[in-house]
């Protein structure tokens, strides 16, 4: 089968022999596959990733050295069935599932396996138990879309966000926008969106931002006192006074890059929640002493419970989340290293898919 | 009156006039006050709390180069009001406060105001409507506890522990002792502790930890699969595909020193909730790709709420709070630059009591 392969730190186009499904999985074809934040990452920096994910304590069994297929955002359709399974889906049926396949070592993950190619190939192994079969009707980009809108989903879950909150989502890449439908799926509001790309604030405004900003002209942190949030330590300690409740302040940071954390921690109001979903692999540098001052609290959040991602999915296929703005397009096999390229220089696209069946 | 002032970098005693209650005051005689680990960081570097504190939004009026008086750990006895007060407790009564007092330019800190003497001075002036009177036959040095041990409980109120959570705590000074007793309070064990001092573990053991550890020979991180707590993400993954939960891991940073987070966030089990109550003054290094992995939760807490600082005293004077391992001896005016030298040296002693009306 044809597939864009990591080999090196170069992405080329070859040939690769079929995968065959073991007990219980599952060979299907791919329709399309999104490119991921973490894949632009990886491309460079996978012996880095694979270092963090075995000091967080994670069986990381991926060679860097090796060959393998990127694309864990993927939806594909069934073609054929391994030993030991129910056969419950009808071949042609489309699925999507969580990137996960158990390989001879225990669980490997879909789309970073030297093992398991991902979705930039014609052809998958799945795991029977895990797939989910895409409601009547949705494309194939909007069902692909399950896997990144299910880390919104996640975070949103984990804040503690309710309608009583003010939410500040900073970057709107493909993350930071499912973050904003997450949270307008819950009534939230008002939502405060930021982005340095015009292109990517248009899309916050379409997904329901109520107020988008460029960080470079306004500050968001202008805002918080004209929503009743305290935006200083002496309105804080007012309201406590005077046991007037005021709306907390949830910011989601969906950049990703050093330095934000501090600023960060530096500018929401007192008392203000921070959900880190943007991945920085670098170390940072904070102020505790600040953070304890202001008493504000990190939460890093990563991926989703198999849970999250059905709710997801259905909620796209029920038209409970709006996720046309993120896609920005698709390429075939040949198109897939110059969207690593445009994605990497960021800004202008958000989510391009890959067509691996197309040249 | 006689009282110990900071002057320059300098702890001087000396004669300041009496100060005299306004508008809804009361002048006090105070009985003790402890030396809180803040003071000796003031005592050299305060411009730089006030600094942090401006940062943080914080209406700060101290001046560090003009005198001021330490002391926000006091019990005090009655001696006279001021206009505009109920008089409602009798000269001669005992009562501690929140160190906080009304000044012409808005609420400030007793012990870090240039206007308001702290503890460290034979008489106070402090607001009548944030008087508690001690409970009968409570000793001065334990109602003087009521303000650091207010900082435990509402350290371990926020932190959002069960009785089905494993909590550990790092570093036995007063605040992690403090914590100690909070925990055992609402009958969550085991609580593990760790501190490099001998004398602080030993009175970590009598505040009622379980586990007591000399993190130089045994790490604390190894006893959390022995609880039930996921240790690694693949014992975290398992309990998840399993449908089974395991205990949650509350891990209390009581120390305070660059590198404790880091160090924690590559230590402690996936999803556990770091509360960080020790105040590290520098910048410090976190590498938030790893807290991402783990889905670790970072909550920065500071001080406490005047409920929390009322259950603290009531909750120590009905001997629901075992507090007496805190109290290291006390000295007079003469003794305290020593006593902030032996603290600062740390180890062998934990709480000093200032009596200001000794020599």
């Amino acid at each position: 089968m044809k597939a864009v392969v990591r080999r090196g730190t170069e992405l080329v186009t070859t040939d690769l022999g079929e995968p065959t499904p073991g007990e219980g999985q599952v060979l299907v074809k791919t329709l399309v596959c999104g490119i991921c934040g973490s894949d632009l990452h990886a491309l460079h920096y996978l012996d880095h990733m694979v270092e963090m994910t075995r000091k967080a304590g994670g069986s990381e069994s991926i060679n860097p050295k090796a060959d393998l297929v990127f694309g864990h955002e993927f939806s594909a359709e069934v073609l054929d069935y391994g030993p030991g399974t129910d056969k419950r889906l009808k071949p042609g049926t489309r699925v999507v599932s969580v990137p996960t396949a158990i390989g001879p070592q225990g669980a490997e993950l879909i789309g970073y396996s030297n093992r398991f190619p991902g979705g930039f190939a014609e052809r998958m192994v799945l795991q029977e138990a895990l797939l989910l079969e895409v409601p009547n009707g949705l494309s194939a980009e909007a069902a692909a879309l399950t896997e990144p809108m299910s880390v919104g989903e996640h975070a949103v879950a984990q804040s503690g966000v309710t309608q009583q909150s003010v939410a500040l989502v900073i970057g709107c890449g493909p993350v930071g926008l499912s973050v904003i439908a997450a949270l307008k799926a819950r009534g939230v509001g008002p939502v405060i969106a930021t982005d340095l790309s015009p292109e990517r604030r248009a899309a916050a405004e379409k997904m329901g931002a109520d107020i988008v900003l460029d960080p470079r002209a306004h500050s968001p942190h202008d805002k918080w006192e004209g929503f009743d949030v305290p935006a200083t330590m002496a309105s804080f300690s007012t309201a406590q006074l005077l046991g007037r409740s005021r709306r907390d302040a949830i910011v989601f940071e969906c950049v990703g890059v050093p330095g934000m954390l501090q600023n960060l921690i530096q500018n929401v109001p007192p008392t203000a929640t921070i959900i880190v979903v943007g991945v920085c692999m670098e170390s940072d540098v904070i102020e505790p002493s600040l953070a304890i001052n202001k008493q504000l609290s990190l939460k890093f959040v990563f991926a989703y419970s198999a849970d999250e991602f059905a709710t997801t999915l259905h909620a796209i296929a029920q038209g409970e989340r709006v996720f046309e703005p993120l896609l920005s397009g698709s390429v075939g096999r040949s198109g897939v290293a110059d969207a690593f390229q445009r994605l990497s220089a960021g800004g202008d696209c958000i989510k391009i898919m890959v067509d691996p069946s197309r040249a």
